[in-house]
Protein backbone atom coordinates (compact mmCIF):
# COMPACT_ATOMS: atom_id res chain seq x y z
CA UNK A 1 0.00 0.00 0.00
CA UNK A 2 1.94 2.89 -1.22
CA UNK A 3 0.36 5.31 0.56
CA UNK A 4 1.41 3.48 4.30
CA UNK A 5 5.14 3.10 2.36
CA UNK A 6 5.45 7.00 2.24
CA UNK A 7 4.37 7.78 5.66
CA UNK A 8 6.54 4.63 7.05
CA UNK A 9 9.62 6.49 4.95
CA UNK A 10 8.87 9.92 5.86
CA UNK A 11 8.20 9.64 9.45
CA UNK A 12 9.27 6.16 10.85
CA UNK A 13 12.27 6.36 13.16
CA UNK A 14 14.71 2.89 13.06
CA UNK A 15 15.64 2.55 16.82
CA UNK A 16 18.13 -0.10 17.65
CA UNK A 17 16.79 -3.86 18.17
CA UNK A 18 14.94 -3.99 15.16
CA UNK A 19 12.47 -1.57 16.39
CA UNK A 20 10.89 0.56 14.12
CA UNK A 21 8.80 3.97 15.79
CA UNK A 22 5.37 5.06 13.71
CA UNK A 23 4.11 6.76 16.45
CA UNK A 24 3.09 9.91 14.36
CA UNK A 25 0.48 7.91 12.59
CA UNK A 26 -0.18 4.52 14.23
CA UNK A 27 0.80 3.99 17.75
CA UNK A 28 0.77 6.97 19.56
CA UNK A 29 -0.37 10.19 17.36
CA UNK A 30 -3.00 8.78 14.74
CA UNK A 31 -3.90 9.59 11.55
CA UNK A 32 -7.64 8.68 11.50
CA UNK A 33 -7.70 9.66 7.68
CA UNK A 34 -5.00 6.85 6.24
CA UNK A 35 -6.58 4.40 9.14
CA UNK A 36 -9.37 5.09 7.09
CA UNK A 37 -7.49 3.66 4.41
CA UNK A 38 -6.35 0.82 6.04
CA UNK A 39 -9.47 -0.61 7.12
CA UNK A 40 -10.82 -0.14 3.73
CA UNK A 41 -7.73 -1.81 1.86
CA UNK A 42 -8.34 -4.92 4.51
CA UNK A 43 -11.69 -4.94 3.33
CA UNK A 44 -11.52 -5.30 0.12
CA UNK A 45 -8.48 -8.08 0.46
CA UNK A 46 -10.74 -10.01 2.55
CA UNK A 47 -14.20 -9.29 0.65
CA UNK A 48 -14.69 -12.79 -0.19
CA UNK A 49 -14.48 -14.10 3.50
CA UNK A 50 -17.71 -14.68 5.31
CA UNK A 51 -16.37 -12.30 8.61
CA UNK A 52 -18.59 -11.90 11.37
CA UNK A 53 -16.06 -10.36 13.82
CA UNK A 54 -13.24 -8.63 13.87
CA UNK A 55 -10.17 -9.70 16.71
CA UNK A 56 -7.37 -7.47 17.80
CA UNK A 57 -5.25 -6.18 20.92
CA UNK A 58 -5.31 -2.69 22.73
CA UNK A 59 -4.18 -0.02 22.18
CA UNK A 60 -2.47 -0.06 18.80
CA UNK A 61 -4.79 -2.44 16.84
CA UNK A 62 -7.90 -0.66 17.45
CA UNK A 63 -7.83 2.47 15.37
CA UNK A 64 -7.11 -0.14 12.07
CA UNK A 65 -9.74 -2.75 13.34
CA UNK A 66 -12.34 0.05 13.88
CA UNK A 67 -11.40 1.26 10.78
CA UNK A 68 -11.88 -2.10 9.43
CA UNK A 69 -15.16 -2.53 11.25
CA UNK A 70 -16.90 0.17 9.38
CA UNK A 71 -15.57 -0.87 6.06
CA UNK A 72 -17.02 -4.53 6.71
CA UNK A 73 -19.81 -3.03 8.54
CA UNK A 74 -18.93 -6.05 11.55
CA UNK A 75 -18.42 -5.67 15.37
CA UNK A 76 -14.78 -5.37 16.52
CA UNK A 77 -13.46 -6.75 19.83
CA UNK A 78 -10.54 -5.72 21.53
CA UNK A 79 -7.91 -8.21 23.73
CA UNK A 80 -7.43 -6.39 26.76
CA UNK A 81 -4.09 -6.86 28.10
CA UNK A 82 -3.67 -7.68 32.16
CA UNK A 83 -0.44 -8.21 33.83
CA UNK A 84 -2.32 -10.84 35.67
CA UNK A 85 -5.47 -11.97 36.20
CA UNK A 86 -7.31 -14.38 38.74
CA UNK A 87 -10.92 -14.44 38.03
CA UNK A 88 -10.49 -15.98 34.27
CA UNK A 89 -14.19 -18.11 34.36
CA UNK A 90 -16.32 -16.00 31.93
CA UNK A 91 -13.06 -14.94 29.93
CA UNK A 92 -10.65 -16.58 26.96
CA UNK A 93 -6.92 -15.84 28.03
CA UNK A 94 -3.88 -16.46 26.47
CA UNK A 95 -0.51 -15.19 27.41
CA UNK A 96 1.49 -12.91 24.93
CA UNK A 97 5.23 -12.44 25.53
CA UNK A 98 6.80 -9.12 24.36
CA UNK A 99 10.17 -9.04 22.71
CA UNK A 100 10.36 -5.13 22.80
CA UNK A 101 9.71 -4.75 26.80
CA UNK A 102 10.49 -8.10 27.94
CA UNK A 103 7.16 -8.75 29.81
CA UNK A 104 4.49 -11.84 29.57
CA UNK A 105 0.96 -10.15 29.40
CA UNK A 106 -2.07 -11.85 29.62
CA UNK A 107 -4.30 -11.16 27.21
CA UNK A 108 -8.25 -11.79 27.26
CA UNK A 109 -11.77 -11.27 25.61
CA UNK A 110 -15.26 -12.17 27.36
CA UNK A 111 -16.66 -15.52 26.60
CA UNK A 112 -20.08 -13.92 25.72
CA UNK A 113 -19.01 -12.10 22.95
CA UNK A 114 -17.70 -15.29 20.87
CA UNK A 115 -20.55 -17.64 19.30
CA UNK A 116 -19.86 -20.86 18.28
CA UNK A 117 -20.75 -19.60 14.69
CA UNK A 118 -18.29 -16.77 14.36
CA UNK A 119 -16.02 -16.38 11.71
CA UNK A 120 -13.15 -13.85 12.51
CA UNK A 121 -10.68 -11.50 11.06
CA UNK A 122 -7.58 -10.65 13.20
CA UNK A 123 -6.41 -7.12 12.57
CA UNK A 124 -3.01 -5.62 14.53
CA UNK A 125 -0.59 -2.46 13.86
CA UNK A 126 2.54 -4.72 13.43
CA UNK A 127 3.73 -8.31 13.12
CA UNK A 128 7.01 -9.21 13.97
CA UNK A 129 7.54 -12.80 16.26
CA UNK A 130 4.10 -12.85 15.89
CA UNK A 131 3.15 -13.07 19.32
CA UNK A 132 0.12 -11.18 19.71
CA UNK A 133 -1.41 -12.71 16.67
CA UNK A 134 -0.40 -16.12 18.31
CA UNK A 135 -2.58 -15.24 21.36
CA UNK A 136 -5.38 -14.31 19.73
CA UNK A 137 -5.44 -17.62 17.60
CA UNK A 138 -5.18 -19.45 20.49
CA UNK A 139 -8.12 -17.71 22.21
CA UNK A 140 -9.48 -18.46 18.56
CA UNK A 141 -8.99 -22.19 19.15
CA UNK A 142 -10.25 -21.94 22.41
CA UNK A 143 -13.56 -20.71 21.31
CA UNK A 144 -13.65 -23.20 18.37
CA UNK A 145 -14.37 -20.28 15.60
CA UNK A 146 -12.73 -20.02 12.65
CA UNK A 147 -10.23 -17.64 11.65
CA UNK A 148 -10.55 -16.26 8.21
CA UNK A 149 -7.74 -14.08 7.60
CA UNK A 150 -5.22 -12.02 9.26
CA UNK A 151 -4.51 -8.30 8.24
CA UNK A 152 -1.57 -6.43 9.20
CA UNK A 153 -0.45 -3.22 8.73
CA UNK A 154 3.17 -3.13 9.42
CA UNK A 155 5.29 -6.74 8.88
CA UNK A 156 8.19 -6.94 9.60
CA UNK A 157 9.38 -10.28 7.11
CA UNK A 158 13.08 -10.98 8.64
CA UNK A 159 11.37 -12.09 11.69
CA UNK A 160 9.51 -14.99 12.68
CA UNK A 161 5.58 -14.04 12.99
CA UNK A 162 4.59 -14.92 8.94
CA UNK A 163 5.53 -18.76 9.64
CA UNK A 164 3.44 -19.11 12.44
CA UNK A 165 0.58 -17.68 10.78
CA UNK A 166 1.42 -19.29 7.33
CA UNK A 167 1.85 -22.92 8.88
CA UNK A 168 -2.14 -22.54 10.07
CA UNK A 169 -2.88 -22.31 6.17
CA UNK A 170 -4.45 -18.94 7.04
CA UNK A 171 -4.02 -15.94 4.58
CA UNK A 172 -1.96 -12.73 5.58
CA UNK A 173 -2.47 -9.46 4.26
CA UNK A 174 0.05 -6.91 4.98
CA UNK A 175 -0.32 -3.34 4.07
CA UNK A 176 3.64 -2.90 4.35
CA UNK A 177 5.74 -5.51 4.42
CA UNK A 178 9.92 -4.25 5.65
CA UNK A 179 12.61 -6.85 4.94
CA UNK A 180 15.35 -5.00 6.78
CA UNK A 181 15.93 -2.42 8.99
CA UNK A 182 20.15 -2.54 9.06
CA UNK A 183 21.91 -0.05 9.36
CA UNK A 184 18.67 2.27 10.42
CA UNK A 185 17.63 1.96 7.07
CA UNK A 186 13.72 1.02 6.37
CA UNK A 187 14.34 -1.58 3.06
CA UNK A 188 10.39 -2.80 1.87
CA UNK A 189 9.95 -6.07 0.39
CA UNK A 190 10.02 -6.27 -3.30
CA UNK B 1 -28.02 11.26 21.12
CA UNK B 2 -30.88 9.12 21.12
CA UNK B 3 -29.18 6.22 18.77
CA UNK B 4 -26.52 5.74 22.09
CA UNK B 5 -29.30 5.94 24.76
CA UNK B 6 -31.36 3.51 22.91
CA UNK B 7 -28.26 0.77 22.89
CA UNK B 8 -27.51 2.04 26.75
CA UNK B 9 -31.01 0.82 27.52
CA UNK B 10 -30.74 -2.46 25.96
CA UNK B 11 -27.80 -3.37 26.41
CA UNK B 12 -26.18 -1.39 29.58
CA UNK B 13 -25.74 -3.70 32.52
CA UNK B 14 -25.50 -1.71 36.02
CA UNK B 15 -22.84 -3.04 38.55
CA UNK B 16 -22.48 -2.06 42.38
CA UNK B 17 -20.38 0.64 43.32
CA UNK B 18 -22.31 3.33 39.98
CA UNK B 19 -20.59 1.09 37.57
CA UNK B 20 -22.45 0.67 33.78
CA UNK B 21 -20.95 -1.51 31.70
CA UNK B 22 -21.12 -1.05 28.11
CA UNK B 23 -18.49 -3.21 26.75
CA UNK B 24 -20.83 -4.74 24.13
CA UNK B 25 -20.76 -1.27 21.92
CA UNK B 26 -17.79 0.82 23.71
CA UNK B 27 -15.21 -0.81 25.90
CA UNK B 28 -14.01 -4.43 24.55
CA UNK B 29 -16.63 -4.94 21.74
CA UNK B 30 -16.73 -2.10 19.86
CA UNK B 31 -19.43 -1.41 17.03
CA UNK B 32 -17.72 0.87 14.36
CA UNK B 33 -21.17 2.62 12.86
CA UNK B 34 -22.23 3.59 16.46
CA UNK B 35 -18.79 5.12 16.95
CA UNK B 36 -18.89 6.40 13.53
CA UNK B 37 -21.63 8.10 14.60
CA UNK B 38 -20.19 9.35 17.49
CA UNK B 39 -17.71 10.75 15.98
CA UNK B 40 -19.75 12.86 13.47
CA UNK B 41 -21.87 14.16 16.10
CA UNK B 42 -18.80 15.79 17.98
CA UNK B 43 -17.56 16.90 14.89
CA UNK B 44 -21.52 19.25 14.35
CA UNK B 45 -21.17 20.01 18.38
CA UNK B 46 -17.53 21.29 17.94
CA UNK B 47 -18.08 22.69 14.39
CA UNK B 48 -17.18 26.55 15.05
CA UNK B 49 -14.07 25.74 17.42
CA UNK B 50 -10.69 26.01 15.47
CA UNK B 51 -9.52 22.07 16.45
CA UNK B 52 -5.97 21.20 15.22
CA UNK B 53 -5.60 18.02 17.34
CA UNK B 54 -8.15 15.39 19.64
CA UNK B 55 -6.75 14.20 22.88
CA UNK B 56 -7.83 10.63 24.54
CA UNK B 57 -6.41 8.10 27.04
CA UNK B 58 -5.89 4.19 25.65
CA UNK B 59 -7.74 2.23 25.17
CA UNK B 60 -11.37 2.70 25.22
CA UNK B 61 -11.17 6.60 24.06
CA UNK B 62 -9.13 5.38 21.22
CA UNK B 63 -12.47 4.51 18.47
CA UNK B 64 -14.45 7.34 19.57
CA UNK B 65 -11.48 10.14 19.31
CA UNK B 66 -10.29 8.82 16.25
CA UNK B 67 -13.92 8.94 14.32
CA UNK B 68 -14.05 12.30 15.34
CA UNK B 69 -10.86 12.84 14.16
CA UNK B 70 -11.97 11.23 10.94
CA UNK B 71 -14.71 13.67 10.71
CA UNK B 72 -12.90 16.81 11.95
CA UNK B 73 -10.37 15.94 9.55
CA UNK B 74 -7.15 16.07 11.87
CA UNK B 75 -4.84 13.70 14.20
CA UNK B 76 -5.63 12.29 16.85
CA UNK B 77 -3.06 11.43 20.02
CA UNK B 78 -3.95 8.99 22.42
CA UNK B 79 -2.11 9.16 25.86
CA UNK B 80 -0.26 6.20 26.83
CA UNK B 81 -0.97 4.88 30.44
CA UNK B 82 2.02 3.48 32.24
CA UNK B 83 1.95 2.16 36.63
CA UNK B 84 5.62 3.74 36.43
CA UNK B 85 7.75 5.69 34.33
CA UNK B 86 11.25 6.24 34.88
CA UNK B 87 12.34 8.62 31.76
CA UNK B 88 9.97 11.19 31.29
CA UNK B 89 11.96 13.93 29.37
CA UNK B 90 10.31 13.81 26.20
CA UNK B 91 6.94 13.55 28.13
CA UNK B 92 4.39 15.47 29.51
CA UNK B 93 2.85 13.15 31.95
CA UNK B 94 -0.21 13.45 34.63
CA UNK B 95 -1.38 11.26 37.53
CA UNK B 96 -4.78 9.61 36.87
CA UNK B 97 -6.75 7.56 39.96
CA UNK B 98 -9.19 5.04 39.10
CA UNK B 99 -12.15 4.76 41.29
CA UNK B 100 -12.91 1.78 39.71
CA UNK B 101 -9.89 -0.03 40.10
CA UNK B 102 -8.35 2.09 43.10
CA UNK B 103 -5.08 2.63 41.31
CA UNK B 104 -3.10 5.17 40.32
CA UNK B 105 -1.59 5.61 36.57
CA UNK B 106 0.74 7.68 34.61
CA UNK B 107 -0.66 9.16 31.54
CA UNK B 108 2.16 10.60 29.13
CA UNK B 109 2.39 12.50 25.76
CA UNK B 110 5.06 12.65 23.48
CA UNK B 111 6.17 16.42 23.40
CA UNK B 112 7.04 16.53 19.57
CA UNK B 113 3.21 16.08 18.96
CA UNK B 114 2.27 18.93 20.98
CA UNK B 115 3.22 22.36 19.38
CA UNK B 116 2.43 25.73 20.86
CA UNK B 117 -0.06 26.82 18.54
CA UNK B 118 -2.07 23.18 18.80
CA UNK B 119 -5.80 23.85 19.71
CA UNK B 120 -7.15 20.25 21.10
CA UNK B 121 -10.20 18.36 22.00
CA UNK B 122 -10.63 15.88 24.35
CA UNK B 123 -12.57 12.77 23.83
CA UNK B 124 -13.05 9.79 26.54
CA UNK B 125 -15.88 7.51 26.78
CA UNK B 126 -16.87 8.19 29.70
CA UNK B 127 -16.92 11.09 32.53
CA UNK B 128 -17.25 9.97 36.18
CA UNK B 129 -15.15 11.19 38.99
CA UNK B 130 -13.39 13.42 35.83
CA UNK B 131 -9.45 11.56 36.72
CA UNK B 132 -8.81 10.75 32.86
CA UNK B 133 -9.94 14.51 31.55
CA UNK B 134 -8.16 15.96 34.75
CA UNK B 135 -5.11 14.44 33.68
CA UNK B 136 -5.45 15.72 29.93
CA UNK B 137 -5.88 19.06 31.49
CA UNK B 138 -2.63 18.97 33.23
CA UNK B 139 -0.61 18.00 29.91
CA UNK B 140 -2.49 20.88 28.40
CA UNK B 141 -1.64 23.40 30.44
CA UNK B 142 1.85 21.81 30.90
CA UNK B 143 1.60 22.02 26.89
CA UNK B 144 0.89 25.73 27.05
CA UNK B 145 -1.94 24.51 24.50
CA UNK B 146 -5.72 25.57 24.66
CA UNK B 147 -8.41 23.09 25.27
CA UNK B 148 -10.99 23.89 22.88
CA UNK B 149 -13.66 21.74 24.07
CA UNK B 150 -14.41 18.10 25.84
CA UNK B 151 -16.71 15.36 24.27
CA UNK B 152 -17.86 12.46 26.03
CA UNK B 153 -19.68 9.44 25.57
CA UNK B 154 -21.56 8.95 28.66
CA UNK B 155 -21.85 11.18 31.85
CA UNK B 156 -22.49 10.20 34.68
CA UNK B 157 -24.18 13.47 35.80
CA UNK B 158 -24.34 12.49 39.26
CA UNK B 159 -20.28 12.36 40.00
CA UNK B 160 -18.22 15.06 40.09
CA UNK B 161 -16.32 15.21 36.56
CA UNK B 162 -18.61 18.00 35.09
CA UNK B 163 -17.93 20.53 37.98
CA UNK B 164 -14.29 20.42 37.22
CA UNK B 165 -14.38 20.90 33.45
CA UNK B 166 -17.57 23.89 33.50
CA UNK B 167 -15.22 25.46 36.58
CA UNK B 168 -12.42 25.76 33.98
CA UNK B 169 -15.42 27.19 31.18
CA UNK B 170 -14.27 24.83 28.90
CA UNK B 171 -17.15 23.54 26.30
CA UNK B 172 -18.87 20.32 26.99
CA UNK B 173 -20.68 17.74 25.36
CA UNK B 174 -21.68 14.61 26.52
CA UNK B 175 -24.07 12.54 24.17
CA UNK B 176 -25.51 10.80 26.92
CA UNK B 177 -26.10 12.15 30.20
CA UNK B 178 -27.14 9.15 32.92
CA UNK B 179 -28.10 11.06 36.32
CA UNK B 180 -28.53 7.92 38.19
CA UNK B 181 -27.96 4.46 38.17
CA UNK B 182 -30.06 3.39 41.89
CA UNK B 183 -31.66 -0.25 41.84
CA UNK B 184 -29.74 -1.28 38.71
CA UNK B 185 -32.02 1.41 36.81
CA UNK B 186 -30.80 3.39 34.29
CA UNK B 187 -32.07 7.43 34.19
CA UNK B 188 -31.55 9.57 31.64
CA UNK B 189 -31.02 13.46 32.48
CA UNK B 190 -34.19 15.24 31.05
Amino acid sequence: MKLLEDRIRQEGIVLPHNVLKVDSFLNHQVDPELMSAVGKEFAKRFADKPVTKILTVESSGIAPAVMTGLALHVPVIFARKHKSLTLTDDLYTADVYSYTKQTTNKISIAKRFIEPNDSVLIIDDFLANGQAVEGLLTIADAAQIQVQGIGIVIEKTFQKGRDIITKRDIQLEALAQISSLENGQVQFAN
